[in-house]
């Protein structure tokens, strides 16, 4: 049996894109001769849905949608993933599915048994889980067809109280074909590897896995679908961040599973991984919006710089905007770097200072400030104007403002609420300090793009005269440890604190993070690197007290 | 049996506070000689808790506090909500429960089985369900005792396959005790009424349900804790919107439920019960964040003046502060309405003009506006001048801006991101604006506080010549149906144009809803008082295409 892989970037909600993508795809698998393609979870309707699928009509579409792919299946099949309507009146409505489609029709069905529902999955939200377990056949082949989720419950400590492949390895299938959407993070490659190879050792046939690739505003999915055989080696892997389309066959005597084409054996860094996740991220946000052209504000120093240059290869040089802002307080150096880096990169910018607003402003507000010394307001002020001035352009040219802050400032509240926490979209808010330096020496491997004197120099907001950031932080290759190990971690202080960490210091941050949850209320989406990124997967209490 | 029904407000993590608080009331029982006192669902630690409950220290804090308040329980026994540690290491790590207290120490436990994962609530993400059914017995009375959706799953389409409630009654216990966190919408209260009196007459025992009290930012909590004889009866109901104590003696002889104080027959009408709930939402949410003072833009439109009228109940008139900011494009009766809201309001109150910010930033701008007409840019320039001005101010005296945008408006998008989007807490973004006149008259209910033109004008957001919310969108009332038909029904296109709806305006305004996500998903947390409130109930694709 000739088993394609159909790692495919779709978009949410959009039936006849994703339709037409994927009946053209099976078109493609056709002329390869292939016996059945398989395409990702939820492919039909985009993965995640959310709360489109509490619409019936959204769920009506998706089945028109099941049918109308369903009938370009002759001479092939195809297993793409979709909602169905739960067919019994207790429990939800819904099962996340996978459909095999052949002859013109749909044939059988397998449905999500364990709903991931934890950091940013909310999959018990619309999903009734299975509790039947059926191999499905087809041309003979006994196949074992499972959910993402599915075969992950696997170790000493399983989130879920039953595994379905361990059901339906007693029906003693030829091979196991999951149907995933699994996103991407900087450690997840590695994790899912794992589990995929642990999968096949544990049962002893091959296992077909494909993914979905493109970016869904903040959640990024890099594809790497896969071909296990049944001793764990690798037989064929998609392309990361990117749509491919691969081929294998499959003996079903032998249980033997084999690709024309060797696996290259490229393991990213992670530094290298964040970098082209990113690009993606922000490609896909924009073209997924339908817009072409961003805007940021530059400042010199280094946060601005590496958003500047992953938007520069994400949506072309001359697609990316830059304005330096500058203010009284801005140091002669921060111009310089900032103009040196655009005339690298070559995107066009405008210097526009923001003396007049800024003074016009605060001159409105000084007969109500009752003398009072300058303090946070003015410095707020400054990054406030400059969002004004940012989004005025925006809105009258059709940019998507990017937004760049980095995920230590975003953690502590080191940022001002609608001034440079303002943006589309966030490049950087799941990326560390000490993170964001590697991305710039990473996007300075091969020459100098971003100026080496934005690496070097301390980090300053320059709101103040001689302003820097360790006026009011840790150093941040201390502050990123603390950080990590609460917040993906999710240490106590007494943990830290015996870790090494200075107990005031570890208060005085985790107070700092609690504290600031309502200013990352209202902040962009993140593009979601880490294993727990601010934003969906991570909810917290705004009025909360717990360690403030 | 003497049975006291304390319902409380909490503080989300705030372990000191909810402990001394439940320590207290304790010992309030003892002194009049209950026998058992019932606290809600997870009062231990307040609800939701969210992801604190992922710190293993967070739960560790609440075991503590659990062992301490058990320590006061001499002479008296006392149901508290906490989270458990799941012994088995299969399923999730969790169990949401009620713990008996009593002699000193923990006697028993039951765990929440039917975990509500919809809307607003994320219960799978944290806790394993209950698979084992036991009444506990104190003092010889067998109690039915369960959590909050557990005696919810009645009807034809059942969300669960099971009732724990039918397990339990086959125990033949003498009472259902039922501990709650049940959030307040307008129809909640109706809704909930029903469900106990459906349980009362299902199993024919009587009924303590206690809820908790008080606003965790965007849930709002109304009490209504009650007892229900086994006829369905009402036999004692705690206030709404308030923290209230109520006795109740039990026969378990006879299985008569009875108490001292007639039950008070109001009724609040659907206004009023939001009046109230927006009240108590505003006032936790500043006492609960430490802050004592508001500010807000004050127009002279109907949404600014009901917000100011609402925090000056909820604060106290001299606790908020009014800022008019006209523009060129300001009205005289503008103006002039706000002032004499102000001064019936006796909030302190000034006029900072906008004119000379927005010319010096349009200054700015101009050069690069290539001569471009007057547009959204220039529109919404007014509204972040707007912002700036009032952040300054919040900033430099300590203020909590107040967001005074309602929700038709934050379903079309009809507003400006970081203009008048911005706040700390948006008061009236689930009201819909035909929702904010009837609250206008209810203010005005003895005298008229809001002045009667704000009421009468045609709305305008005044940020061009001449300009009506008209022009560009459909009358309020029109538009409300359809936003409420699509939001709160989930109607499809289909569904609004059959019942008589326009079907090119139904395109264009669930377009406008649609294409929107992207401005909601930067507001601030909105106080919930409908059934699909705008926030963490309602959970859309930033960039899905579904109808759009």
């Amino acid at each position: 049996m000739r088993i394609a892989l159909a790692q495919l970037n779709y978009i949410i909600g959009d039936f006849d894109l994703n339709t037409a993508k994927i009946i053209e795809t099976i078109g493609k698998c056709i002329q390869q001769k292939a016996d059945l393609v398989v395409f990702a979870e939820l492919s039909v309707c985009g993965y995640p849905p959310r709360d489109f699928l509490e619409f019936d009509d959204f769920i009506s579409k998706s089945n028109n949608a099941v049918n109308e792919i369903a009938s370009h299946c002759i001479g092939i099949a195809a297993i793409v993933g979709a909602p169905s309507r739960n067919p019994d009146a207790k429990g939800k409505n819904l099962f996340n599915s996978a459909w095999l489609l052949a002859d013109g029709k749909v044939q059988d069905m397998a449905n999500k048994a364990l709903l991931p529902t934890y950091d940013i999955f909310d999959e018990y939200r619309y999903f009734e889980p299975n509790r039947k377990f059926n191999c499905i056949t087809y041309k003979g082949v006994k196949i074992a067809l499972t959910i993402c989720e599915d075969i992950w419950n696997l170790g000493d400590d399983p989130l879920y109280i039953s595994n379905p492949m361990d059901i339906l390895a007693a029906q003693l299938p030829d091979i196991m074909i999951n149907i995933a959407a699994s996103p991407f993070t900087y450690d997840q490659q590695k994790t899912r590897a794992e589990i995929l190879r642990a999968n096949t050792v544990q049962y002893r046939i091959p296992l077909v896995y494909v993914n979905q690739v493109g970016a869904q505003t903040e959640l990024l999915f890099d594809g790497n679908s896969c071909v296990l055989d049944s001793e764990g080696n690798t037989v064929s892997v998609c392309k990361s961040f990117d749509e491919d389309i691969r081929i294998v066959d499959f003996n079903p005597e032998n249980k033997k599973i084999t690709s024309d084409i060797p696996v290259a054996n490229e393991a990213l860094s992670k530094t290298q991984l964040i970098h082209d996740a990113l690009v993606m991220g922000i490609r896909d946000y924009f073209s997924k919006m339908g817009f072409s052209k961003a805007i940021l504000g530059l400042s010199g120093g280094i946060d601005s710089a590496v958003t500047l240059a992953l938007a520069s290869e994400a949506l072309g040089h001359d697609n990316v905007y830059a304005v330096l802002l500058p203010s009284e307080y801005s140091s002669g150096h921060s111009i310089d770097d900032a103009v040196a880096l655009a005339e690298n990169l070559g995107c066009k910018y405008d210097t526009i200072s923001i003396k007049d607003g800024y003074n016009s402003v605060l001159g409105s507000l000084q007969p109500y400030f009752n003398n009072l010394p300058f303090n946070v307001a003015e410095e707020n002020l400054q990054a406030r104007i400059r969002a004004v001035l940012l989004m005025g352009l925006a809105n009258k040219f059709g940019y998507i403002l990017l937004n760049t802050s980095n995920k230590s400032e975003a953690a502590v509240g080191y940022g001002t609420l609608y001034g440079d926490m303002c943006g589309g979209i966030s490049v950087l808010g799941d990326v560390y300090k000490t993170e964001v330096y590697e991305l710039a020496n990473y996007i300075n491997r091969e020459y100098e793009i971003i100026p080496l004197n934005s690496i070097t120099k301390p980090p300053s907001a320059e709101l103040r005269p001689g302003q820097k950031d360790s006026d009011s932080l840790p150093e941040y290759d201390i502050l990123d440890q603390i950080l990590y190990n609460y917040i993906e971690l999710r240490q106590s202080p007494t943990d830290l604190v015996e870790s090494g960490f200075d107990e005031a210091m570890v208060k005085r941050v985790l107070r700092m993070v609690n504290m600031n949850e309502w200013k990352r209320h209202q902040t962009p989406p993140i593009l979601r690197v880490s294993p727990k990124a601010f934003g969906q997967g991570r909810r917290m209490p705004i009025v909360g007290r717990y360690l403030s």
